[in-house]
Parts: structure tokens; sequence; C-alpha cells
């Protein structure tokens, strides 16, 4: 039994999902696709070469009779509105990062998930699905290191664009810790702190670079993650989680070790899409699979909406210098 | 379009392969199926969730109009003949290794492809698809430690049942090595020695464990390979590729870094099925991709007689203790 | 020429220097002791094998025309005293750390040391002799990694006795970061904050951990240092100093790789006497070649102020979990 | 008190012998000095700010009334000679490898030490003093990997002169490893064989290299070394112990962890006076103690002989490339 996938927006990330579920995944097909740009969206079909309904507006995909999950993968801006419809025609949908533009979007797609009474939704953090970090929870659940205390971690890319400002090391950056970090502790933000070293004489203007987000959880597990956009070095993420009984930190990616111009040395990647590229593979797989078995498991609404929450205090946090509360309200029974 | 496979013995590695085909892989299904325990064959599949034709004998798994290609994983002693026969269908066909119990057998093999006219069979080495290894020829390829010159190896296995004995050791464990280091280098072995050093106490009487075999290839590269298994401690697989301008060592499976007990540690594996689980995957997905593209790329017949004349060349060795030839006829030009 | 010493103060710590200065350094000789138990300073000479004044004040010492320069490793409350006694006399003095109780008696040491116009005092801060620490400022100072922008550090301890309390961990523990900070970096402290998460379940009602102390120093270098001293692991010292260009971290302490139990391991000391103990030899035969040379170099009075200023200012932030300034008046031109 | 010593041949290594005996060492003072060029000599000791008597023959050195203890650091063609006239005048004598130019003048030397019944000789093998190679025996003779089955050894260098050549490899480089593996297996060498990899581009006429030299021990330990003078990328001493129970490899040296430039690297040494430099500390210590407490421990003059058994046999196997005995004759029991 096949399941038959209409995904609206055929961007980058779009396409990329379109290939992902019709060559590399099993038991799905994209039947329909749409884009504002309907002749791109054909054009994106051909490359990848496969055959889908094509439309110009999102609904129309959602509406498909022939669809029967929706991969949200359209501009930020209209992911709040295609999830909500999506929900309202009671079918499935994995909607990319950000779920909403706001906490109070994130919340409407919650609350109308609630009124459908089922698991409709997964959000497109794909960490939890990453191999390193599972064998890390795996360590933590089996109480190798004992009960987590501090956790250090740090998100360090090379380089970022002009255009990439401070806020956005929250948004665009600090979002994935927010959500994986939820995930690996099974615990919640309960206030958060910003701090801004010097800046790197590689940033400019707009962006303060390096910052470093503290937060204390509520179980009083103390969290830094340090965020370096301009590191200049590498992509790198580092998690190292610190336990009553010792310490776990996630995988290096594997590679090749070199003996050479006097350095023994290994690989540091540079592109992230590199890094977490078999976590897409399997996020989608559970996707597809947990849609086909009619339970949904992954990142949910809630999680979403919680990583907004955590997010919307970050950056008040930045403004602020201060110590500011995460006010997330209790998880609502129909999310256990 | 979907390849229909046929599957000839569903045996542990069998039922592997046809659930990986069926719920792992793209583009292929399985069909049809044979095994001489014909209901263990249906338990099979029913475990597995599939529906597909069950025959008694292998024969009619090749002759069934239905099956565009076969995997022979059948009882050792035959696998040479079902891969003839499927290469008489003219239907390509992926067999476990052994490809032949001897290399004479592997030989006919050689001949009846190439009286064909085509290449119909792929040898179940996996390595090659193993994303470590294939990082590894990637730096010698490009050239980065220069020509090689040495390779250090090592297979170890922490334990082997009793009626695991010294031969084993080149036909079941070293046949591995003999296989991905002519890929590696792109090289034949020229003459081979096999040195035992005391064996372990963990041995038995018939298993003389370690052992050191040692290589020149026609380029004149040395290669040492130790085989132990009754090492104890885990099941590593050790590459290390000394060149003119520096050394590239195989990647440590990635594992989590812990600080616990006084010691900075990684885990080893233990269990070898989780050491190349991927690359299983990779293997027959690059089969199902080759077959349905029309050109065969993996480990060829001529491939799986060159690792079965090396293997001879070791055994003689083994009982010599003198260093002998490897004489491999030239390769034909069908397989360049 | 040899350096005649006196060293004040025979305790565990005592004997070490004298056994030091007798049988493993050059260029200096023990000459006169003092210890309020004479008959166990003249046992531990015996001990040491070698013959000596033995007074039971350590003002004789200090008098004595014999003795060249002083060894202060007395009783924490009379290190001031001695050390006053010692500037008056116009002797060089190596005071082990605390210089004094406070950061006022520090203060009256350097007034006393420049009013004598000449420096006279080392301070037994030992890590900028490690040769690790020495490597990474190296790294530093050479510009490989660029500006640092920030420090991760680490201060862990297996376990402390019951009578281990909060405060203790920077008065003891940290004390020796506060050090080798301002050292490593060149730089000094602006402010500090020290937060609580929650505590290990192996420490007592008395003592807090593990704590992370945070740092914003005059150059705005951003400094996290976890003390965590019941960590049950190891004696764990970590330093790692990410730069504008890269990130350097402090070396592990070498040791033997194994290969055993499933686990690729290195060992982690369990015993802090281990893990510096070069550094002590390589502290005092630079006190020695110094004085002998006429000019100190080595951790100064003025450091032994700043490191009890930054400690109290640690202690006010422990108790009131706010940002508190690090108030250290400009640095005398003396001591440049 | 003080250990009076004699230095005949006063160049490079000679002078740092000095050097170490009167500026780093314990208990002991140059007061004679010999070298065919006596102004050098001079010169020497000026620079190095020491007084000694200065002679033109290494015999007035032996001869000296004052002098208790000789170093032979002098041209090797003279070792032997200026060794067994130390032995005869009773005086305690380190003498640099080689002890002599052949197993034969190693021979006479051991037969003179016995006839004369005490132990007073002492040849520089350095590594046996090396901490990385003293905890890989430690490890070893705890049994925590079990009876040792297997070494893996490499000797690296980036280059070598032009004047280097094949037999070089032998008595200048693996020298080293013909000590310190008897020496850290307690074992002695039965077999020897030679075989050559083809050779680096970096290479000349005169100079195969790299060569893997393989052992078999009276134990049936089987070793191989790889010797490669012309690696590129450093001076890289490795050595991997495999026991029964798991593998012990010698430490790498402590280094800055860097990351940088998409690498995470330490450096590799590039010159091996780097290398072993606290092992000569070690080493000369150890002499001057043990000759002052009169008892000799370190490595004998059996041991220089019977790495010079062991090297002959080498340089036969680097003739013959057949697998060589190496006939080292029973040890007397005086070296026991």
């Amino acid at each position: 039994m096949t399941l038959k996938l209409g995904v609206i927006g055929t961007g980058a990330i779009g396409q990329e999902h379109i290939r992902r579920c019709s060559k590399v995944l099993q038991g799905a097909q994209v039947v329909a696709v749409s884009d504002i740009n309907v002749d791109g969206a054909k054009a994106a079909l051909t490359r990848i070469g496969i055959e889908a309904e094509v439309f110009a507006n999102g609904h129309d995909v959602v509406k498909s009779p022939n669809v029967d999950a929706v991969l949200v993968t359209s501009w930020d801006p209209t992911h709040e509105e295609f999830t909500l419809a999506a929900i309202e025609a009671g079918k499935p949908v994995f909607c990319e990062k950000p779920l909403a533009l706001s906490a109070a979007g994130c919340r409407r797609i919650v609350d109308a998930e609630i009124k459908f009474g089922k698991r409709l939704v997964q959000v497109g953090f794909m960490r939890p699905y990453d191999s390193g970090y599972r064998a890390l929870k795996e360590v933590i659940t089996k109480g190798e290191i004992g009960e987590p205390l501090m956790l250090h971690c740090a998100h360090r890319n090379p380089t970022v664009p002009e255009n990439y400002t401070t806020d956005m090391a929250i948004t665009n950056t600090l979002i994935h810790e927010l959500d994986v970090l939820r995930w690996l502790t099974e615990d919640d933000y309960k206030s958060v702190q910003v701090v801004f070293p010097r800046s790197t004489s590689k940033t400019h203007a707009k962006l303060r670079d390096p910052q470093v987000v503290l937060f204390e959880t509520r179980k009083g597990i103390r969290i830094d993650v340090e965020i370096f956009v301009n590191c200049a070095y590498g992509y790198d993420i580092q998690c190292e989680v610190v336990g009553e009984e010792g310490i776990a930190k996630l995988p290096e990616p594997s590679a090749v070790q070199m003996r050479k111009e006097a350095k023994l040395s290994t690989a540091i990647l540079t592109d992230w899409k590199d890094r977490f590229i078999d976590a897409y593979d399997v996020e989608l797989q559970a996707f597809i699979n947990d849609v086909t078995a009619g339970k949904l498991t992954g990142p949910s609404a809630w999680d979403g909406y919680a990583a907004s929450v955590a997010a919307d205090a970050c950056l008040k946090a930045q403004e602020s210098g201060a110590i500011e509360p995460v006010e997330l309200p209790p998880r609502p029974a129909f999310y256990n």
C-alpha cells in the first residue's frame, strides 16, 4: 500500500523532499505538487523524473481527493495556513520548520489539532532522527551517565550571508537545539539568558557573533549553547551531556584519519547540508511509516509550539540581557 | 518501473535480502523464492509480510517468466550451479559469496558470462559499498597520500565457534580483505606468505589463531593482514594505507565518546552484523539500479574468481610456510 | 653557586618541596626549616636524607643569615605574616597559595613589595608551568586561532571530603583557573556570575555541586568554568579556547590507548597530584633560577592579589545570583 | 655526594650530555673531558659555563684519579676501545650506541665485564626510559592485555640525507627497536626476514625505502616493524602490542587539539630530537643514581651485544631475502 503525497512548494527543500520520497524512501509516491511558479514546479518534476498533478495553489493540493498526506515546504509565512488547511481536511501533514511565524500561530495549529482529536502534524525537526543524537539519547536513557546535570553545546557555521542578523541566530540556527535538547533531556526550558562575547572581526554591523545562550530547565539542568556562525573553520555541532556518573558526547562525524604534513587529523564538515543528510531520509520515512500505521510519533505541533515559545524568550533575552522566563503552558494530555 | 526479483534460498541471509528489497530499497519487488524447505520459505514470506511464488527448486525461480533478476542466497555448494543457470537464462544474478567452491568453479562462471557476451553477475562482496572504505579510496584516488606503498590491516572477531578451523581464516574471514584490498588498490596480488604467531590460549586444537598474511602486489605494494578471530575484545576491522606523502586510515565506526570510570572511551562493536549493515543496503540498491540501467558495475565474476585464486594461494601458503605465487591469468578485456 | 633555601612549615607540601629542591632540582640547597612541631620537622629531614637547621619559629628561618631565600609552606593563616617578614628582610620568597587569607592581606603584600622597590614574591600557582597550558598559550600567542573570543573550561574531581563546602569550590578549586586563565588570556576579569545546576546526588547538604562560573573579561572574552567536584569519573581539567580562526584545546594527559572489552579507551587520571606533578618541578626550578639571576618572572604578588579579588567577587556572586563586578584596581607600573 | 664524571668526545651529543649532567641532573659533576680537538672542547665548556680538565686523549680521562665514571660520546669506531679501558680501570662507563662496531666487539666488552666480575657498562639506549614505553610495558606486565602475541611497529622519519643507505635503516634506525622491543617483551629474537615494498619516489639509488622487518621471537611473538625514513609527514614512532585479551598502543606525544581550516588535528613531531628529549635526562639520571648506589640496572653490555647480533641478522636478511636465524648465545647468569 503506497501513501499518496502532495507537496506544497517546490523550492530547494521541496524538490529535495520530492526526490527523496520518489527515489529513496519506501511506501510513498508524490501525486500532486503546487507552486506559485507552476512552470518551475513542472520543470522540477521533469528533472526528478516523476509525474504528478501540478497546482498553482497549495489549497488545491490539500483538497485533491488523490492526496493522502501533505508536505508543506512552501514560503515560511504560508506554513501555518496550509497546515491548518490540512488539519481541517483531516489529512496528515509534514510541515517544514517553522511551523508558524509566531508562537501564537503554532498555538492555533495545536488547538486545531486537539479540536480535530487526532495527531495529524509532524514538524520538520530532523535532529532527533540523526544516528548520533539517537546514540547519545540511548546512553542517557540507559542511565550510563546517571542523571543529566549540565549540557555544553555548540552550533558553529563557517560563515553566513550579509542578510543574517542577530535575531536569526535564534530563529534560524538555535531553533534546532531548542527542539533537539528538549527531546534529548525530556525536559522543558524554565528560563534563558543570552550573553555576547566580543564579536569576531569576521561579522558585520547587524550581527553580534558569537553568542552564548544559557538555559535552566524545569528539572534544573543547566545548558549552555555557543552559537558562532562565522567560526571560519567548519560546520560543527557539539553536544556534551554531563551526568552524575559520567559524560557522554555527541559523536564526531566519521572520517578518514590522516597522518600528513606534520598533522594527525580528521576532516571537519563545512557544509551544513552534509551533516544531517541521512537524518532527512530517516525523518521522512518515519513520517510515511507512521501515517501508514495511523499513529504519528515524530516532533509534534506541541514541540513546534514549545520551540517557538522558547525562541521568543531567547529573542527577549537578547534584548534585555536579563534572565527571561520561558512561559510554556502545561502540556495538554493530548500530547502525552 | 519495478525490477522483479527471484530469491533462491530463504535461510538467514536470504530472508535478510528479501526484507531489504521489499521494505528498505527502491525499485525492486520479490516475486518468487525457492527453498528445499518450502514451508519454511512460506513462513518467512509471511513474517516479512509479502506475497511471492514459492518453489522447491531454484531452477524454477530462474526459469519463471515473472522473474527479471535472481538473488542466489542458497547453500554454498549450489551457488555455482544456480549462477550458471541464471547466465544461461540471460538473467542478471546477484550471488552471495562464495561465487563457487573453487577457483575452477568461479572460472566456469567467468567463461559462461564472457560467452554470453554481457555482464550478468555481481558477487556479494559488500565492503566496497561501505562508506568508510569509499572515503578511504577517495583519499587515495585524489592523491592525498601519494602512491600507496604499504597496507597494514587487521580483521578481528571476538570469538568463533568450535567448528571454525585454520583454513576458514582464509575462506570465511580473509576473503573479504582479498576482495576489498584489490578494489582499494586497483592492483592484483603477486605472492603471499602466511606466518603464525604463538596461538592465543582461547583457541582450540584445529585453529591456529592469530595468523598474519603477507602479500606483495604486482605494483610492489606490501600488505600485511592480521587475522585474529578470538581477539576477545571486539569485532574490529582496521586498514591503514601508507603512501609517499602520508597515511590514511579506515574510519572507526562513529560512537558516543564517554568519560566514565576513569576512562575516556568509545564503544567497539562486537557483532560483525552491525559493522557493515548499511553496506548491504547500498550493495543491493546498486545491483537493482545497475540492472535497471542495464549495466553492472559492482564486484564481478572476475573479482570473485580473483579472490578465489588468491584464497587458494593463501591456503597453500598456510601449509608450506613459503612465499607462494598468486597465479591469476591476465584480466580479459571483457572486464575492463 | 648554590641558592640556600629556608623552608617554613614541614607538612605534606613542605616536605614535597624540600625533597624536590634537594633531590630533583638544580642550584639550590635547603639549609634551614621550621615547624611548630620541631621533632616532626627533624624526622622529615631524616626521611628525606638531608641535614639542615631546624627552628620552631618561621621568623628564625627568615632571619637566619644562612638563608638566601624562603619557601612558605606553613598553615594558610600564617602565609601573609611570613611573606611580609621575608620582604622586610629583603629575601626572595616563594609562598604557597593562598598568598593571604583575604584580598586586603594580598594587597598589604603588594604594597610592601612595591615599597621595598624590587620583586621578591612568587606565588605558588603551578599551572602556568604545565607543559599543556604552555603549549596552549603558545598556540594563542602565535595567532594560530586568531583573537580569543570564548573559553570553555571544566575543573572536575572524582570526589571531595565531607568538610568541603560550596565556597571552597571557589577558594580551593576555581582559584587555579582564576590565576591560569588571566595568564593564558593576558586579560583581567570584569564581572562574574555563578549558576547552580541541580546538584548531584553524590554531594551533601553543605555543598552545591556542580557549579558554573561565568566571566566577562575586560577585552570582552566570555569564559565559562564548570566546577564539578563529585563528578565520580576522574580528575579532569578541560580548557578550550575559541578564537576567530579556530579552536585550541588543552592536551589530554598522554596515555596508552587500549582496545579491550569492547572499548577503545585511554585512562583518565583520578588523583589531582598526578596531573600537574611535573609542573611543580618546573615552577620551583624557575623560582631558583630567577632568584639566582636576580629577576623574578613567575606569578607575582599582584597575580595573587588579582586572583583573590576575583575569588571574592565569585563568592559574592554565589550568594547574590547576580552578575557581580570584579573590582581590581589598575595594575601598578611596578608589575609591568 | 657528587659523582665525578669524565666525558670522552665533546661533539654534539657529548656537549648535550655535559650540559645535562651540569645543568639539569642531580648528583654529578663533569670534572674532565677529552677531544682530539682540544680547543673545541675548551670552547664547549665555556659555552656551557663549567670548568673541567681538558685532555686530547680519552685514555687520560679514564686514567684521571679525579674521575669516578666515564661517558663515551666519541667517534663510533672508538667506543669499544674506551669502554674496554674503563672496564680495565674498574670505572663505570656510559657508552653511547653503538657499543662497538661489530657483534664481536660487543662480545669482547661483555667478556671483559664478566671477567672483571661486576656490571660497569650501560649502553645509551634511551627508549626504555621514555614515559610512553614505560607506561606501555606496565600495561603488559600487569597482564591487562594478556600474553603478547604480535607487535606492529613503525619507525618513520620525514627525510634522511643522501649518505643514508639501505643498511643504515638497520644500524642507525631499527637499532632502537632492536633494543626496546627486547626490553618490552622480555624476549629474544629467533629469526628475522626483511621485505621491500616498492620504494618511495623521494628516496635515492642507494636507499631502498620503506622496508618491513619481520621477527619471530623465542616465545613465538611475531613482530613487524615498518621502517620508512622518507615518509615526508613527520617523525612518528608507533608500537602496538596485540595480546590475548586486548591491544595496547604506545601513546602519541601529547599535543594541543586544534579545530581549524576544516580539520580536527593534533601536531606530529618532525624532529627526532624532540621525541625522546625527556628520556635522555631520565636515562643519564638513572646511570648517575645507579653508579652512586653501586648497582647498574640500565641497558647492559649484553643488551648492546644482543642488539648487535640481531642487527647483523637483519643485514643478512636484507641481502638474502630469506628468513635468517638470530643466533644469540644463552644469556650468561652474570646478566640475570
